[in-house]
């Protein structure tokens, strides 16, 4: 598996369950136990999860012994973004010769009505 | 791994070679022979690679039995880019804070240049 960060940070990404686990924090530091709740999870798989999340940087872990809250780290998502973006293009263009090709089937049905009702 | 359509792509874009492939082709379609010239890399190990991004709907081939270039898909990029734009607040937060440190960081060190201009 590839270890440079933008691929780290993809793959950490590549699982819902940890996707899920950012879209709490995005709510605010919380702690395993509470983070756990809402999944069907063993403590064990959680904790695996949440070690793949920090490796990528996308989370940090408090450092106290009983209370080890657990708070997103956006940094690697801002990196997701900015390689993203340089695609933007493409799928712009794309929509644009969906919206050219809708319109002609417009122009085309209403020169159709109108010749139907001459 | 997990199978649902944005974990697939996720997992696509977690290698370096297989996201060169997509800057390669985000500059215009090619055969699979111009694609693997800049890899050092066996055939076979790029057609690999192709199936991955073929798999994950990044890239589309053509039908056509000799010549069947390789063209960029960017639909599944706009997926990403709709995913990650959620937790943009989350970095201009962050930035904005830094900002915030280093004007205070500026002001203070304005503050004692005039007090050691006394």
């Amino acid at each position: 598996m590839a270890n440079d960060p933008l691929s780290v940070t993809f793959a950490a990404l590549a699982d819902p369950t940890r996707r899920a686990i950012l879209a709490r924090l995005s709510r605010g530091e919380t702690t395993v136990t509470e983070l756990a709740e809402p999944f069907d999870m063993s403590m064990p798989a959680i904790s695996k999860h949440l070690k793949v999340l920090e490796r990528a940087g996308l989370i940090e872990r408090g450092r106290e012994a009983q209370w080890r809250p657990c708070r997103l780290q956006a940094g690697p998502l801002r990196d997701v973004e900015g390689w993203v973006e340089q695609y933007r293009i493409h799928w712009e263009e794309r929509l644009d010769r969906l919206g050219d090709y809708l319109r002609e089937l417009q122009t085309r049905e209403k020169s159709d009505d109108d010749s139907s009702e001459q």
